[in-house]
């Protein structure tokens, strides 16, 4: 039996449709059951239930966007950083392996070598609280990392920029669809299901613990993906873009966004293959629900 | 009525006994008599108590020392930033006004001016997590004033390196009688009986809430300590001390320690009076007790 905490959020209820799709029992744990983020429940729970397995789903990203964590600087910071290292504890002490969602988000740019290669799991994260300059979101989601390479067991799923074929204030391409206008950006992406069959298969596959970025393999700039969005008749109106992110940041946002390639290499030399970005964003337009 | 957390901490039970002392009814709420680190309790705890101010001494410091603070980073962080974050929103809801005794380890070097000037309350922290280098402890009681940069009506109090008259593990005087050898540096160092009567005054004169350094006006140097050590007659043997900073770092630390100069014009400027660094350290020594 698999545990999962965060199963109502955005990313957690992908797992748990994930779980139910393939047969695997697992026990959704939301905040109103009990909660989790209390180590003395959470062991108390996990002593008793004994899973094979805990993922945790559970965040704290901010609504409507990443803008809304610099106020809610005490929820995001134990969203983030404490409930994983409180989890790792719990998980320690019942010798449960578990998997934590993460996040790309910690990087800013194409990667530290020439090209397009990206950043890889050894990079040192340059957008959070010690790289100096980061949301607050990022920092926190750093730290989290941080936290978790104290203790063994765990894998770190890096996600970046979800997205699926399914309207949602969370989906990239609805936010793309929604905001007045646009930064241009390169970025890796993750579709959700990829994502999360890739989590997955990490654990059944036994794959040594640690971090793993898990987006489609390569890189998407914002407007390329604003053509596909076109080209697929998904929306007909004329995606406007800022000059640049200055003009972004002073008229549209109170905190630096993260735009990065990560490099996919370690997943895939796992054996557990991911479909590239341009494939997957096609699938996904081609299938649209709106 | 004043309320007390963390009363049984080696900087609380000053406040506890200086409160006595003058006869302010205080309540001392420690962990065992509620967790007060529960939002919910708190806030329930403070609507029902109506103090007219609260003092938070309450903080993870790692025992023996600082590197203990690498190792339990979910209790550091959640204890030096959550606490304090939690506390913020309490005491704004119930219209308490309240103190935070912080730390000036947040910072390293003799500040930002030339001589021996010291950092002022506004100066960007240099040792935390956004300064790039800094021990866990130090970026926890960093992020920790970050937070409460969101909230009006709370005081944070900058303590640096506590010392008083008392033979204790968490005294400096009785840290330099103890390790086996020494690192030279120069620092700003805090009497706590002085620290505690400043904080208090801020209250009481109702100076703007905000930041204050409060140390001995000056700075010393751990040889000028020892030094008066022996002067003194309180301890016998010969100081040993490390050629660098390397090779401290190399043979007795896991993290790197912040050693630094405050400037202490705010609280004077207010009014607030506190010994120089050498006339505190003279009167201690003159009333050591073993």
């Amino acid at each position: 039996m698999i545990v999962l905490l965060g199963a109502t959020g955005y990313v957690g209820s992908k797992f748990k449709k994930y779980f139910e799709k393939n047969g695997i029992q697992c026990n959704c744990i939301s905040r109103s059951d009990f909660d989790y983020s209390d180590s003395k429940l959470l062991c108390e729970y996990l002593s008793m239930a004994k899973p094979e397995f805990l993922v945790n789903a559970a965040g704290y990203t901010g609504k409507p966007n990443v803008d809304a964590c610099e106020i809610h600087k005490t929820e995001t910071l134990f969203g983030n950083a404490i409930l994983p290292g409180r989890i790792a504890e719990a998980c320690s002490r019942a010798k449960i392996p578990w998997g934590h969602v993460s996040s790309g988000c910690i990087f800013s740019g194409d990667g530290p070598n020439k090209g397009l290669s990206g950043f890889s799991e050894t990079d040192k994260p340059n957008f959070d609280f010690r790289g100096g300059h980061c949301s607050f979101y990022s920092g926190t989601k750093s730290l989290g990392e941080e936290i978790l390479s104290n203790f063994d067991s765990v894998y770190i799923w890096r996600l970046r920029i979800p997205f699926d074929n399914v309207n949602n204030p969370r989906n990239y391409l609805t936010k793309l669809m929604s905001y007045k206008r646009l930064l241009e950006a390169r970025n890796s992406i993750s579709h959700l299901d990829d994502f999360v069959d890739a989590c997955w298969k990490t654990n059944l596959m036994n794959v040594p613990y640690g971090i793993y970025n898990i987006t489609n393999p390569g890189s998407i700039t914002t407007s390329e993906v604003t053509g596909l969005i076109k080209e697929f008749g998904i929306c007909e109106r004329e995606f406007d873009f800022f000059d640049n992110e200055e003009e972004f940041m002073n008229s549209a946002a109170k905190t630096p966004r993260s735009n990065c390639v990560l490099n996919t290499e370690k997943i895939e030399a796992c054996g557990i293959s991911i479909p590239p970005v341009i494939e997957a964003l096609r699938k996904t337009l081609r299938s649209w629900q709106k």
